[in-house]
């Protein structure tokens, strides 16, 4: 009886006016005007579709209706949204003027207004009303008893007409369903543009009928049919998602010459030839299918006809099952050794005029925009196919960045300069286990740029990279999510959202939500951490696993060569990601206690410190019966040991021996255990040299 | 310093012999001979396979290294196994003799030796070579630093030659992504058969070319592809395991008729006729899609030879995708409603001299017959099709018991009876939420029955169903794991290995172990609860749905009507399995107090109901903000209301008072709340009742 009455008091203040800065939106949309009501869910609740939208919006609405009451777990009446004007006195109203295109520059604007009785979504297509309808999810509020949204209007478009990702499905393949999710998480935070890295060194993933030996021979028997990347493409299509698929070519060509050495670059001394490769007095090197990381020699032959016999063929095969105007063909981390020693190549080189690897790697690209063209294709490719005779049509990937010794925004800026459209992604490499905060702040147009408007308007928007040497379908979702998410409202938003604090706010719920969609990022970590636990209690090892994270850029996968693509990626730093909650958590207290060393101030440092110090004797404890437990010990106590020092100084008002704490702080920079990093460090250190 | 000796210590006691006890492996062996020492795996293991095995041993073994990988952590150079006798100095080696065909009655034997410096596994074919391997997998041992088998010798063959899955892919479809993992997890138990139960009222889940529209109109978009199909079908071959599909006629046809009307029984008044739809003075009706669950009317049409040149196209269409024996027609429930109003029907019924429904149904079971073995294949049904003129070819598929007034055994003894090859399904009914220890217990050989030697050989095994009326993709594998798994061992292991408490101590080693093949039973609970609770800390909720089961039978889709498919199933329900872990512990407890009503004894039941009073006031505070937990907290109330006059008993040595106490219990016992029931009751009321 007592906590009814406390309910009804609470639900009464809580359907007090929400504010601006409790809705979790992500990305910000472009004006949002909030007024004081709210508009309640029940059962009866029902969507209706107006216009000429695409058949798309079905779908879309659908899997909308099934969203909300899945979090809701309220019984809907309506089960599925099939026709236009089906329900006329539905209480969510969607008007779409035209049928949406999957193209770049698509008007993907939407207003939404919700009233205390009714919501209306009003978009040119249907590309904005489902744009429209994630805002409105994400709008979603509860009380204690209902579900409802707030009264607000809301006009938004987005900043970027590329929102993209990049999955690298060659390194490690990715199963369609992981793909499928993936694309429903890009729609809920309104990313319009999936870049499918499908080839590379270490393996070719597409099946094709004229070229069988490359799914035979270059795939371990992982790769997508025809069907399946029909299948992808239309579930991609239902999300208004672009596909611009890539084949990597001349470079990162192991698999393709696995099963065609006949196109191969690479040379060998005739002593060693096999007679039936003889090609004058050298020989044609066979390949196989590349089991490490990193920038391999194999590269196709632009000197040999038959190279472009069967590129022609191939994307005779491929484009048609791709409907996007944008074919990526690579063109990377070319080094050109094999070139360098092969006679023929050379030779051909002098005849045609072409003086370095750059003009010959052009000659060879352009090649191939004709057999594009056919199918009503745009050539795209990383950087390095930027050179003076590339065609202006070609969309420019720009990749490079600090890690490969150029500025900031350079490449990029380069690009727009030269007349290229381009598409930014440095700064986006969600591979490197970088901070979201990085990312974040990471914007197309590179500040201080002397850009006119026009060089500007061709930097087309950004890209997430995720490259996949060691990410696995048991991992993926967890290297591309949250972070991805902040990504996409760089792309979206404006300019000047850009405040740290509020995305870390609005993250959390975004991400969660996410879990609606398949995505795994959440639920996998312990399940990673109970094979290392052996089904034990895995709160220590959890709770271990937040204040670490996996080491960065290039450093987990020594020389490439630490980890082939069939080595296991259940570790302990497959359960790590950047941005480790306990440690952000933990510079919060630092950063409140160096402001002001009060004794609450204190005490919440030392409640870290002294947690810590259980979680070393409990690591030590589960040691005992769990061997992948052992390589993350020394790392967990350099932390106690560093606590220990410090709590005596907090606590017990000891002096600091500094050169003891420095010396411990020091173990604690380590990035020798277990292929992580003590994520504190930094914290630790503001405290300790403070 | 310290806990490295300590560390040494441990690693020479644990490397103590293991005992048989100890062994957490399921199926049991029928025999097994543990001798004292040990095979310690490091990162240069390999496998090595000779003889004449189906080519599906190399990606059996290569699966089982990286999940061997995978588990341990070490980096085995080995990556693909492609080759007969790639490795001749491997420390595994597997020997098959012959090719293993996917058949019934196949010698499915191996004997695995596990030596300290080598491992042998022998079988007659690559079918018990594949078992042997999942033997092996579950013999994982590990102490503080390394991992290792203990030596032994097995030898190992199955009781039953059918042991089987069935998934209903028609009430809640699921993906291709859903069945792999569940075929994966099949193999890991050793179970043979999947039973595709492809086609139901609510849904026609195949792709026919010849007849698009049961696709385009019955299925909501949710189906498979002949290419899927495929390639399931293959999946399934590569890990042993027998497909066979079912598309269940002449009832269950809702979908059916939704696609083509025009072979439907049901007639209408003339008046309410469409002109083209006329029979006679009578019309066919249309049909749609169901949406509720029961037993519905819509039948085909037994007179109509449109209906048998439909089956006989559909048969001619989908045959070629199965390869194996068996083709399951259904034939369940079909209470002849629209027979028997159908003025047609009878007259056909009078000429052919079928006197009842189940006449009818006869001859028109019998049509199928040809139609199955034009493709070789035996028709099997559902028991409803064995009559005294059913071909005695046909395999009966037993299903009634106790919930349908048949006493247990009955109807399996009387199809062995009737000299039919039998299958068992009565009591391994997975979706009606019953404990893992009916299942385990439930012989398919019936006790005191009087069967003859050649009466028991038709009982060919058992097959475990999962109805998924209440389940999802997000929660199937939490209804048909891990208890499918005790099924697994009663179809394969000895009849005498029937010990609850064994199974129930190496269940959870083998339930946790199926993550590894990416079963979600245990990572989408949490799923659940963190929508339930909004992100917030789901602690208690977890706690408490530890408490509850789901509502059993057929009380929690109340009439059929209370869900319909597309209502959200990700209810605190939803989130609850058989076997409420807490229940199980609380259960344990009270065993013991009543046993020995000592002070450690009663401390511990008193935990029990303190955390209790603790978890509902837990409840009531998530409640203010979380609409999904107000269903649940008349439970946890009335759990909390015995709880605390429990302990005024046990702790403060008052006197009961039994009115209350039973007034309160009574409370404990209601269905009415969240569809669950609390699964402490039973063990509160030997505690009250005592």
């Amino acid at each position: 009886m007592k906590y009814s009455l406390i309910l009804l008091l609470v639900a009464f203040v809580s359907n007090a006016q929400i504010k601006k800065e409790q809705l979790d939106l992500m990305p910000w949309p472009k004006n949002i005007n909030l007024t004081d009501g709210t508009f309640t869910i029940n059962k009866n609740f029902k969507v209706n579709i107006t216009g000429n939208p695409n058949p798309r919006i079905f779908v879309g609405v659908t899997r909308f209706l099934r969203r909300l009451d899945g979090r809701t777990g309220l019984f809907f009446q309506q089960d599925f949204i099939t026709k236009i004007n089906q329900e006329p006195s539905a209480e969510l109203q969607i008007n779409c003027v035209q049928s949406g295109k999957i193209e770049l520059y698509e008007d993907e604007s939407y207003q939404l207004e919700i009233q205390s009785d009714k919501i209306i979504i009003n978009a040119t297509s249907d590309l904005g009303a489902l744009h429209g309808l994630e805002t409105l999810l994400q709008l979603l509020q509860n009380n204690s008893t209902s579900y409802y949204f707030p009264t607000v209007k809301i006009t938004d478009l987005p900043r970027f007409t590329w929102r993209g990702l990049m999955i690298d499905v060659a390194r490690h393949f990715q199963p369609v369903d992981v793909i499928k999710r993936n694309l429903d998480a890009m729609a809920a935070v309104k990313m319009n543009v999936f870049h499918w890295h499908l080839t590379d060194d270490q393996g070719w993933r597409i099946q094709l009928k004229k070229h069988p030996k490359l799914t035979e021979l270059a795939s371990d028997g992982l790769f997508y049919t025809q069907e399946e990347i029909r299948s992808i493409v239309k579930y991609a299509d239902q999300r208004g998602i672009l596909v611009v698929p890539e084949i990597d070519v001349p470079g990162h060509a192991s698999a393709i010459l696995t099963a065609y050495p006949e196109m191969g670059s690479k040379v060998l001394p005739f002593s060693n030839a096999n007679a039936e490769k003889k090609q004058g007095l050298l020989s044609l090197s066979n390949y196989s299918i590349e089991r490490n990381a990193g920038i391999f020699n194999p590269t196709l032959d632009p000197s040999n006809p038959k190279t472009y016999q069967f590129l022609s063929e191939v994307f005779d095969e491929v484009c048609p099952l791709f409907p996007g105007a944008y074919f990526h063909i690579g063109g990377d981390e070319n080094e050109g050794k094999d070139w360098d020693s092969n006679p023929k190549i050379q030779e051909f080189k002098k005849k045609n005029k072409l003086v370095t690897n750059h003009d010959l790697q052009t000659y060879f690209t352009m090649q191939l925009v004709p057999m594009l063209k056919k199918y009503k294709k745009q050539l795209m490719g990383w950087e390095e196919i930027m050179t003076k005779d590339m065609s202006k049509n070609a969309i420019i990937h720009s990749w490079k960045g600090p890690n490969e010794g150029i500025p900031v925004g350079e490449s990029v800026a380069n690009a727009a300069k030269n007349g290229y459209k381009t598409v930014l992604s440095n700064g986006y490499y969600i591979d490197l286990m970088q901070s979201i905060n990085d990312h974040y702040l990471n914007d197309p147009i590179p500040q201080n740029s002397n850009l006119t408007p026009e060089e500007k308007a061709k930097i087309l928007g950004g890209e997430a990279t995720m490259w996949t040497e060691l990410a696995t379908p048991l991992t993926l979702d967890s290297r591309i999510w949250p972070r991805t998410a902040a990504i996409a409202e760089r792309l979206w938003s404006n300019a000047d959202v850009n405040d740290l604090q509020s995305m870390h706010k609005r993250i959390k719920t975004v991400s969660f939500r996410l879990e609606e969609l398949g995505i795994t990022h959440l639920r996998n970590k312990e399940v990673i951490l109970r094979n290392i636990s052996k089904n034990r209690d895995i709160t220590a090892i959890q709770d271990f696993s937040n204040l670490c994270e996996p080491l960065k850029i290039y450093s987990r996968n020594a020389g490439g060569t630490e980890y082939q693509t069939y080595s296991p990626l259940t570790l302990f730093a497959d359960a790590c990601t950047p941005d480790a909650s306990a440690a952000l958590d933990f510079d919060a207290a630092v950063s409140l206690y160096l402001a002001d060393k009060n004794k609450n101030n204190a005490v919440l440092v030392s409640s870290f410190l002294k947690k810590w110090i259980q979680i070393n004797k409990d690591l030590v404890q589960i040691s005992y019966n769990a061997p992948q437990v052992q390589p993350i010990l020394p790392l967990s106590k350099s932390l106690s040991d560093v606590s220990e020092q410090l709590l005596l100084v907090m606590e017990k008002n000891q002096v600091a021996n500094s050169d003891l704490l420095n010396q411990l702080l020091k173990q604690c920079n380590s990035k020798e255990h277990a292929d992580v990093e003590l994520a504190v460090y930094a914290s630790l250190k503001k405290l300790i040299c403070s």
